[in-house]
C-alpha cells in the first residue's frame, strides 16, 4: 500500500504548466438564473459549462450549497458532475466550507476527499472550530493526492472575525495564515508547493500581498473575480511562489457569461473563460 | 401573507415546559457503530432511535456529515429521518454548521431552514464568515418559525481561533457571543428567548457562565455531555434565562447506548434519554 502518491498541488502544477492556466470555474447553479430550458436539469447545465471551460480552466469549484438547495436529487448531480468534471481532465475543488470536531470532521473528509476515489481533489474547510478540526483533513491530505483550501480571508465585506485586531495588533486573519503555513509544512511537494491551500479574496489587493508573505509556499484560490468586481492586474504578487502558486476563481461572470452575450450558454462560458484564462496568465508574470 | 407565525424559540419554550425537558438526542449515525442488521439502513436506525427518545427528548440534532459520507442515499434518509421526528413531535435541529456568503449563504437557508414546510426547524451556522454570511439565515429567523443555532465556543480542545486573545483582553469567541446576542435582539419572542441560539461547548463550564451573561436572550445549546465528558450538574447557569434558555444535547452516549447495556438499541436509548432528562431537568433548576 505504500505507493508514492504524487500530492495534490504537483497535479495542480503539472496541469497548470500544461494548459497555462490558473483559471477555476465555480459552478454555481442557482437554478432560477439557468437557461429556461435547463431548469430541471442542474447536472446538464453543469456537464455543459465542464466541455466548454475544460481547454482552458484547470478546476472547476462546484459549490456544494446549490446542489443541496435541491436535496437528494442535488446531491446526485453533483456526484455525476464532479465525475464528468475528471473525465474532462479538470481538477475538482468542492466548495463546501465544511468544519466540525472529531469524528463528525472524520465523516466530512470521508465524504469528499477520501474514498477510492475520492468524490473531489479538494475541498474548501472552515478553520472555526481550531486545529483538531481540521486534523481529519490534514490526515488525508498527507496520506496524498487530495487537498483542502482553508477560508483565511473571504471576499465579502465584513471582516467582524477575521478582521478582529489581536492583542498583537494583527488582524485575526494572519494569525490564521500562519496556521495554514504551519499545518502544510509537511505536506509540500515536489514543486515546493503545499497541498494546504488558502482561500483569500481578490477584493483586497493588499490581503493579497500579505497573504503571499505569510504563506510562502501555500496554492491561494483567490474568488471575487468578475460579478464580485476584483480586477485580475491586481493579483500579481500572488504568483510570486510560482506559476501554480495561486489560481484565481470565477464562477456567476463564466456560467452565466450567455445573459449578456446573447449566445448559447456553452459558447459565451467557453469565450469569457478563454479570455480569463489569458488574462489570469498575463498577469502572473510566467 | 403577513400571518404572525410562533418564534422558534417560543415553540421550543411550549415542548420545554411539555415535556418537561430540555433533552436533544444527537444523531450521528457512524455506519460502523450501528447495530450489525442496520448497516445498510441508516434511516431504520434514527426512526428506531427517534420512537424511543420521543417522550424524553425536545429535539433531535442530526448531524449532516454522517448522512453525507452515504452520498445522495444518505441525504434522503436525512429528509426521511427530519420528516419522521417532525411527525414524532420532535423539533429538528439540522447540524451542519454551515456558512458562506451572499447567494452561496441563500442557498444554505433555502437548502434548510426555509421552503414549505422548511426540512429543519434550526440550523447550525459557522459565523467565521462575519456578518453578512449570517444574514440570509437572520432574514429566515425573522419571517418566523426557525431558528439557528451560531457556533460560539465548540467543545473541543483547541481554540486556535475561538480563544485567540484581541487587543482589549477578551477571548474571540466573547466579541462573537456579542454579535450573537445582537443578531438575536430583533428575534425575541413572548418568552423573551431570541431564536438566534449559541452553541458553546459543555466542556467549559465557565464559559458557559460567561456565555449566559453575554447573551441574556440566547438559547444555549450544549453538546459535549456524554462521550465527551461534560457534566450536567455544572450546567445549571446556563439555564438562568428560563427553562427552555439552554438545551443539552447528547450523541453518542444514547444512540450507541446499547453497546454497554447489552440491550436493544431502542430501549437502551430510550433508557438513557430518560435517566439525562431527568438529570438535566433537576440540574436546571426548574
Amino acid at each position: 500500500m505504500a505507493v508514492a502518491t504524487i500530492t495534490f498541488a504537483d497535479r495542480l502544477a503539472s496541469e497548470v504548466e500544461r494548459k497555462q492556466s490558473q483559471l477555476v470555474v465555480g459552478l454555481d447553479p442557482n437554478v432560477d438564473l439557468l437557461p429556461i430550458e435547463l431548469r430541471g436539469d442542474v447536472a446538464r447545465f453543469c456537464c455543459g459549462i465542464v466541455d466548454a471551460v475544460a481547454p482552458h480552466a484547470v478546476a472547476v469549484k462546484p459549490q456544494l450549497a446549490f446542489f443541496e438547495a435541491l436535496g437528494a436529487a442535488g446531491i446526485a448531480a453533483f456526484d455525476q458532475v464532479c465525475l464528468y468534471a475528471k473525465r474532462a481532465g479538470l481538477l475538482v475543488i468542492a466548495d463546501g466550507k465544511r468544519g466540525d470536531i472529531g469524528s463528525t470532521a472524520r465523516a466530512y473528509s470521508e465524504a469528499y476527499i477520501e474514498g477510492d476515489p475520492p468524490r473531489a481533489d479538494a475541498l474548501t474547510v472552515n478553520p472555526w472550530l481550531g486545529r483538531d478540526s481540521v486534523e481529519p483533513f490534514l490526515g488525508a491530505v498527507r496520506r496524498g493526492g487530495v487537498g483542502i483550501f482553508v477560508i483565511v480571508r473571504t471576499s465579502n465585506a465584513s471582516g467582524d472575525l477575521q478582521d478582529a485586531v489581536l492583542k498583537d495588533g494583527r488582524p485575526m486573519w494572519h494569525h490564521v495564515a500562519e496556521l495554514v503555513d504551519e499545518w502544510g509544512s509537511e505536506t509540500a511537494g515536489e514543486t515546493g508547493l503545499s497541498s494546504v491551500g488558502a482561500v483569500i479574496g481578490a477584493t483586497h489587493p493588499r490581503a493579497v500581498a500579505d497573504a503571499r508573505r505569510l504563506m510562502p509556499r501555500t496554492v491561494i484560490l483567490l474568488p471575487g473575480v468578475g460579478a464580485q468586481g476584483a480586477a485580475v492586474a491586481d493579483l500579481t504578487r500572488a504568483f510570486q511562489s510560482g506559476p501554480a502558486s495561486a489560481l484565481v476563481s470565477a464562477s456567476r461572470s463564466v456560467i452565466y457569461a450567455f445573459k449578456d452575450a446573447g449566445s448559447d450558454y456553452r459558447e459565451a462560458a467557453g469565450a469569457e473563460a478563454a479570455r480569463l484564462k489569458r488574462e489570469i496568465w498575463a498577469a502572473s508574470g510566467w
